[in-house]
């Protein structure tokens, strides 16, 4: 079996291995206040443009999402995200454990705009009845988003302006947030995410590393009592500087955007296949994943020889099938599936 | 101003009200452990058929709704529901505070049908990654609906059928309960409740008593804890009685229907005049709440005459309008909006 | 029997009644925002010296609290109070449900001092583990206190000025307030509460009203966001003004004070006569709740003809008891009871 | 500088290491379904004697503590432990974020009683309050303790003889696990966990592994649920097998045990030359944590050359100081210690 059926199936890069073996035995200050973890966070930093932000390392997604959303909502607050947002589907509830309801917007790309958002807060406002709403209280977007798209600059700059507009603080989930930056098209910089988030942050354990994610807080207003959340919500690692290492792995040298490039490519490797066969393409990604439409038989077909991310049969009775590829998909993996398309689609 | 915004803007039924004057001075056991409540569980037990049962007390409707789904579910649960539910639009995360999330589905007429509620059941159930969803857990209705819609004797058996079958717990949030019971062509009566609900509330608050609702655990098994968890989540009134007292007033001789049997009345006649007119009738209520399509310029005219509820602009272009009767509102105020209209729709 | 197990045994003052009997079949808006509602609230702004704070009404003490304390602390903070405090030991766990950590304080006598929660504060600031650590985010007080005892305005103006240099919120329950306003020797009034505390509530469950707190914002900074975190706990009640008015009848004649200084002067006959035989007394309570020192045997003879509540035994051996006297205890009654302890001590 | 400051300086034992460089590539299924992970719960499984338990892997303690603990409880009900539990005071309100009161007890040595457990679970119900109590619903105990100080069999016996009497599950944390059955006098086993509790974690972040906590359902009636609860907790690791291939490396060649020992002789030398001085002894600990009292000017000395633990100043003016050897400590540096502890006490 040819495994695309998540971008996390292998431990770490190597890279990535090589430093915590070479610094396994050293001894170090915990919970991430030693050097590494420092050294990272300046590292971060500067990429972002936001000397006196502060980063703290995550050990996974969720936790990190439950983490940062709770501290920036009040409890009779909620999130305003898409439908097909990590946090409203695929996160167990871990956003409503904090007290907090999702307030998900109907999506057809996985991408939210400016526009819903403005709406919504209106909407808020202008009920008479607004008491007995969940005021929105935040915005979380994800880059790439869970479909793959990508967020233009423009649009990026929209958001983040009528969440200011509005004191609406923009939260970005980049969980795989390289293989966005480095998607066809993107026009989106670490720098502009500095620049335009209040908190964001870089996704490792889809992205090279065994396991972490960096959460940036951009605006250093917001530093205050983060660690306190963090560790109330049980969200931190004992040897911190395992995290801050393997940052500094992915990030001193670009091994994290090569990494993601790679992936991208042989993303797109499926995608052009689609095209040129015209089967239907259910969302415009431009990342590492991409979707296919496939009735039982296809499904069946591609299962005897693939792993693959089936979410469901859909309205038109077909299924809607994810392939991820990964930092570490091989050539010839791709290659043995694009033939197969060629034949099937 | 005459008012139909809502049906609950005067105090209580006279008769409650004596109740409430006649022992004001009486020297009783708190925390509803007194003779009253007592008398008023016994007495709700019996109407239900579920001797075995038990009964509390609560001073609202969101209070008790979110004790009761707090209880009844685990942490990593959520509660099934429509779109319209009060718990999912109108009690500013009540659910979410405990935890919970609640699973919204998409309706028209403010009912949940059987077949949602197994598909998705099944959806969770069948599902790779149902570890990262949130697990349907219990479902909740209204009966009046939100829409003033009815469920008939048979679709609730189907869903308390199908609650049963997938081991889910049933709830049914009584705040209007009176006037479905009462509704045109109900078919449902109280001792239906006791066996096809496993919890729900007789509503007082808009139903003749000054506040109140009274919550009844058919399913003698879910009763041990209720009363710790009423606490924990600060819903138990000091001088319990007070609320016993209204429910024995409202139900010992009948009072309880005649006063929704009194709104339902003045209800219909609004209705009528809608379909007399051939006006649009969005939601097909046979209870106290009426709902007319409006335009700008008519809802204007309305407001300057009634208070009515708005519930904002719809995709048409009009604003969805409610009117609310109670038990005290007046024959001739009602004339005098049938009139108006007979000329304006 | 007769019953001095409470204080809240009586639904209500004749006159608190009076005025609900009167406004009944009035039709006003809902959920506090109608002209009682609002007239209560300047009375009560008007009393405390702070035109520009807020006033809320809730319908018990412990979602008073409750609503209060979530609002007041961010989720990694707990509330720094005594180990008498009702919220520690008497809300089963209603501050946890909110995710706070009650941060409880050993007394001898129910009162915190200035001194304990600047060494509070100081150990967490000092702590090499601090983010381990729950940071202390506010203070709970209550006057008079679980114990009956009372702050002198010194040590009220002591603790106040500590909470403020160090950044905590003051918050008193005031379930007892009457009772320890009027209490022997007392020197603070509700100015001063204004003026020293952030956040206090006027408790009328106790003291005349048939149900009802008002929650007083003395600090206009912390109006922000108060209704949506009070709907959001289900604390508020849907005919709010019968709650306004309630604390209308209560104060604006003075009311309130009239009906403690009755049960102060009943309570203190109490104590005079276990002063008069030498009897100890646990804790200096100068307001209505009076404690005595019972053996098993003297305990058995009280409770014969007395409703009191038992503490439970002491390390002594010896049962702790409770004598609470009200606005309604009789005097005769009371003179039956120091009969008998003049026998019994 | 060297350090005795706490056990978990280093990443991991190289055996750890050596197995999760030689796996690094694999392509495996994720969120702990792999067969690194199988191949560990059954081993676990075989060791502590309950083939139809469960084992899930977490990342570190607190999590792993939130996750049990608000499984195990209902919301009002609240977990037994010691003052001196790390759930109390070192988890910055991680068990509260889940909705529960810890109910701690006051101990001398980190231990609690099986007669602490039975009086308050009967001061509970016999309390004619209860509902307004919180319910004991369970018991924290950890081995070795916090203080270094172990069970004996017979205390674990009693305690859970009267856990199950009362219906309370037990739940052991096992941070110090390894330490605590190798330490001195020791005589429980893990086959005695598996028998006694109903939940215990074999703890690997300090004791050879680079990250994880093996948690253990011994009583399969509670596997039902567990990993719902830890996703919504946020509690799972993407890439669960490098927990499980961790486990494996310290369990398959008793490498776990191993490391405990050596560590634990280490600190029997440092306890060693207090009893030779006669320097007080502030806990029996028989295990890989040892405390001395210091004075101010004792601290300083040791501080020049040790990094230690400063549980800060006492009653007595004097300092609590914890030493903590570990897996990876040096002899030679133990014996630099001791030599200047013969000198200084």
């Amino acid at each position: 079996m040819i495994n695309f059926e998540c971008d996390y199936a292998v431990a770490c890069a190597p890279q990535v291995m090589d430093r915590l073996v070479q610094t396994n035995m050293e001894q170090t200050t915990t919970y991430g206040k030693d050097e590494y973890c420092k050294q990272a966070e300046r590292l971060i930093l500067g990429m972002v443009g936001r000397p006196e932000g502060a980063v703290y390392f995550f050990m996974g997604g969720t936790i990190a999402n439950a983490t940062a959303i709770s501290f920036l909502l009040k409890p009779y607050q909620g999130v305003l995200c898409t439908t097909a947002a990590h946090i409203n589907g695929h996160e167990a509830g871990a956003i409503e454990a904090g007290g907090n309801k999702v307030l998900a917007l109907p999506t057809k790309d996985g991408k939210l705009t400016a526009q819903q958002i403005e709406d919504a807060v209106k909407t808020y406002q202008t009920d008479h009845a607004w008491q007995q709403l969940v005021e929105p209280g935040m915005v979380y977007i994800s880059h790439a988003s869970e479909y793959g798209t990508l967020y233009s600059k423009a649009e990026l700059e929209e958001i983040s302006a009528v969440c200011h507009q509005y004191g609406l603080p923009l939260y970005l989930d980049g969980a795989r947030l390289g293989y966005g930056l480095m998607g066809e098209g993107n026009d989106i910089t670490l720098y502009d995410l500095g620049r335009l988030c209040d908190m964001f942050y870089i996704g490792g354990t889809k992205q090279g590393a065994m396991f972490g994610e960096a959460m940036v807080i951009c605006n250093s207003a917001l530093k205050k009592g983060f660690s306190n959340m963090m560790r109330h919500k049980g969200g931190v690692l004992a040897k911190g500087r395992v995290l801050g290492l393997q940052f500094l792995a992915l990030l001193e040298n670009g091994l994290y955007f090569d990494l993601a490039k790679h992936a991208n490519e042989q993303a797109l490797r499926i995608r052009a296949i689609q095209e040129e066969k015209g089967a239907p393409i259910p969302f415009d990604s431009r990342a590492n994943q991409q979707f296919i439409i496939a009735s039982d038989a296809l499904l069946k077909k591609i299962e005897e020889k693939y792993e693959v991310y089936d979410f469901g049969i859909q309205e038109d009775g077909n299924h809607l099938v994810r392939f991820s590829t990964s930092w570490y998909t091989k050539e010839d993996d791709v290659t043995a599936l694009v033939e197969d398309l060629r034949q099937w689609l």
